[in-house]
């Protein structure tokens, strides 16, 4: 049981998860803390949070801290709320960025507090951002990642866990470096190729003739260009490396295609159209093939 | 009322428009052709045609033939039936790309014919392919564009027009090369950004621990990299200038991200993805937002 849970930025993520633990009952209180006065009033309306607040001067009476904003401003956050710590709280956070959350978290939490930060990443989210968007079933049979580093103290990765278990989703852990790379191919890279595509199409001046005659393969493939702009320009540039690498794989293949394309050498385009459809059908989980998210 | 219909290619479009006649009552017989016979008696067994053919003599009594193959072998095709029309039979397609099939009609059938040849191209489809994928709704509130050079005959035109709407499809007509350039920007770049995403992934050693990972998002935008191999190496070289030139724009801002991410640029980064989310959540029609295709 959390006797006391503070969330720091309760849009999507952070309003799913409180939902989701007052529907379990596996928590006491929960505080909410956000720059946005009005949106904050909103979630307490909501009956998402209890109280809401723009200080952080509630986390001291905290167990568990979580950080749901964007990954660009946790290392402010951290910094501000580490004075006001207890002596037992676990502070976790749901970027989908890892190692650069971890290299702030030890800058500004200090030896003594660090070995209670643990990293997380719940890996679920929807186009839809903000309060409103939220709901409580988000988790659920979704996984999380954790990536605790060697001075994670191994108590708090349990307290961590247990709170994303509440929610019902499946936690694991791995290394952050490893999910950094992992999730530039599969989620940052595809972000931004789908925010690329939209946003030349929008730069054509017939741009209103061509989305009236875009169809449901569009649709379903730039679904992700309708997300946040701030919480993936935060994620681009905390994650610049792992995504400049495979961004530039991608480039290098998309320039053989363009070759292709213009010597119409159909036998190179059909055994790359081939081996992706086979890797597509063959390669990606059951689960994630047949939910409708 | 169609007397006699011959389609040639019973897969998920020939098929599902052989579906749709039926069902509507405005067809009273329908025969396949096909080069492999044992997709063609199976599409007899499921009652999607009534005769299944490898040949083009059954083409002699037809009042509309419907081409429903890759866009690649319809030149080929165009030949082998042409000795075979009747006076009236009015020949159309269901391919992707409009104005390398219209040339191709052009040659084959010459000055006599060519003018009931209508060029058509159902704004339809699903990631599967093949007669069993088909099914009788699939054309249902979507859109058909008819592309008619000068030479083709409005009687012909009606006569596509008429068979489209049977399928309760709307029906739109614009040229040929606005067609291909409108195609090029939202299906066929997005289809081979897919393909060329997912055939990068699927060369990475721990593909497997990739994929894994992979989440809804993935999911969506990766959907049409299970079309058809064959049928999408035909359109992007059949279509490969309108193609090419998008590319091309797609790659130089994919060279500016890259920068941007590089250099840590996190404005330019977010103005192109708040230009691309306001694109797409203001210009995309309402029924492509909601629609489940």
């Amino acid at each position: 049981m959390i006797q006391h849970l503070v969330i720091i930025g309760v849009g999507l993520i952070g309003g799913s998860l409180a939902r989701a633990l007052k529907a379990s009952g596996k928590v006491e209180r929960i505080s909410g803390i956000g720059r946005n006065r009005q949106h904050l009033e909103r979630a307490r309306e909501l009956g998402v949070i209890d109280t809401a607040h723009t200080g952080f001067e509630v986390v001291a009476g905290a167990d568990l801290v979580v950080l749901a904003t964007p990954v660009g401003c946790m290392e402010a956050l951290l910094g501000k709320l580490a004075p006001h710590l207890g002596p037992d709280t676990v502070i976790t956070d749901a970027g989908s960025v890892k190692t650069t959350v971890v290299d702030a978290a030890r800058a500004q939490l200090g030896e003594e507090k660090f070995p209670r930060f643990v990293p997380g990443h719940p890996i679920a989210g929807t186009e839809r951002s903000g309060v409103e968007a939220s709901f409580a079933e988000l988790f659920e049979a979704h996984r999380v990642v954790l990536t605790p580093a060697p001075e994670t103290a191994t108590a708090a990765v349990d307290t961590a866990r247990a709170m994303w278990e509440a929610t019902g989703a499946e936690v694991v852990q791995m290394d952050a470096a490893s999910h950094d790379r992992i999730f530039a191919e599969t989620s940052h890279l595809p972000h931004l190729l789908a925010f690329a595509l939209v946003d030349c199409l929008a730069q054509l001046e017939d741009r209103h003739e061509i989305f009236e005659f875009a169809a449901g393969g569009f649709r379903d493939f730039t679904r992700i260009a309708s997300s946040d702009p701030v919480m993936w320009r935060d994620i681009c540039v905390a994650n610049a490396l792992p995504l400049g690498a495979t961004l530039e794989r991608l480039q290098a293949q998309l320039a053989r295609a363009a070759r292709a394309i213009q010597s119409g050498d159909g036998d190179w385009l059909e055994d790359s159209f081939a081996r992706a459809k086979a890797a597509r059908d063959g390669l990606l989980p059951a689960d994630v093939l047949d939910s409708t998210e």
